[in-house]
């Protein structure tokens, strides 16, 4: 065994938002595994690497998951620097667990590199806090997106439990969100954001309440989708929002 | 006014999970105003810049924040590019939106480049998924430290129901942290870790339950703490951790 498989956070779409140590590990890298939804100026900074696309858009076969773990393994018997590349940030919603288990398993030595993940990037688009001093002290990552074999999760008494929620993985479900959501007690005029593409030329931001959610959701032309949810949205649609103009002109 | 203000994160520590983008800003940065917390290396990337630490390592009186929001303004109509370099991610519990709020009124550009966020640099360290399939999807970050004037939050609540929890801002309340989730109905066999200094070479990691809490924060020596919570850990301690080998030595 020769080799590291480094998973590494591709962030949340901008090049420029990779870490310095994600993108000297591609300028290195021999091989890159990499999830479809990796934009190809990421890729670019790989010239070394083969690129090799693993992964759906959404959801993957327990099979193909296999499959990627034993590619990985195989290529750090060959290699020195393997990246597993990952959208967002490898260890919220990035099913990496199974891949670390399965290669510590074999004695390959595994390193995680932390990405930003789109919540964040999402807020810094918005120019708005997560948390805020009397507002906002706790702050939810969510999906609704429950695995084949997998019990429905409790993401519906999270969100009721967290002053800042961000639902991950909720395209086309919006509907079903708001009307679980409402259902569970959680206020119809909660205020709520949808924003697709988040740090991405492409960006868009849509506001109004938790009952627009539908509505918010419909605008959306098919990329990578967050729902936040919380009073630190409360001006959100009317603040100066100089960062934002181009996504507010979208709407 | 000429110039911009950037609220850049500095991410956990580590000089090199600073994002590219952020780099680029420091490197054109004409002042650079940061938390105390930021390592000297990561100021080293600001050759150009006029150096100015504001805040405290915890804590801040409100006339001082004001003082800081000021500064900001007078720099933007002097400077091109006025970095606020903060700890972490500007928008989770870096008190960001107090400066955005500030500058916006005064119709000063203001832009947010996110960074990672310490539970993500915690996580990536222990090579643990924070969210894995059928055992943790959701997962929330709260503090139990609340500012002068503001009532105590919901962080209790928001733990007990969120899958994995990370506690940030916990050090020395370790006991009574515990005391309140235990009192609340959380077992007290949860999971449990605790890092200090996450991402930096002095990283150390402690595991145990959540009954363990206050003894494994004793062995701590006054770093930034994390307190990680979670059926996520079940298979830590006792896990092939290879990323992990100097912070278990540590313990």
């Amino acid at each position: 065994m020769i080799g590291t498989v480094y998973l590494v956070g591709a962030g949340p779409g901008a090049a420029d938002l990779l870490t310095l140590r994600a993108a000297r590990l591609l300028a290195e890298a021999d091989v890159v595994f990499h999830d479809a939804l990796v934009p190809k100026e990421i890729l670019a900074l790989a010239p070394r690497a083969e690129l090799v696309a693993v992964g759906k858009r959404s959801g993957r076969h327990s099979a193909a998951q296999r499959f990627i773990n034993k590619r990985l393994a195989d290529a750090a018997r060959k290699h020195r620097v393997v990246v597993r590349l990952k959208g967002g940030d490898p260890l919220v919603f990035g099913r990496a667990q199974e891949e670390i288990d399965f290669l510590r398993a074999r004695r390959v030595a595994v390193e995680v590199v932390p990405g930003i993940t789109a919540a964040l990037a999402a807020a810094a688009g918005l120019g708005i806090s997560l948390t805020q001093r009397g507002v906002a002290r706790s702050l939810a990552f969510v999906t609704p997106r429950v695995g084949a074999g997998e019990a429905a999760s409790s993401w519906v008494g999270t969100v009721l439990a967290a002053d800042t929620a961000v639902i991950y993985m909720g395209a086309g479900q919006a509907e079903a969100i708001a009307q679980a959501l409402i259902a569970a007690g959680k206020s119809q005029r909660t205020p709520a954001a949808v924003i697709e593409n988040a740090s991405r030329a492409e960006a868009r931001a849509a506001f109004g309440t938790l009952a627009d959610l539908p509505r918010l959701a419909a605008r959306l032309s098919g990329g990578p989708v967050l729902i936040v949810l919380g009073e630190v949205l409360r001006n959100a649609a009317s603040a100066e929002q100089p960062a934002t103009a181009r996504t507010r002109q979208a709407r």
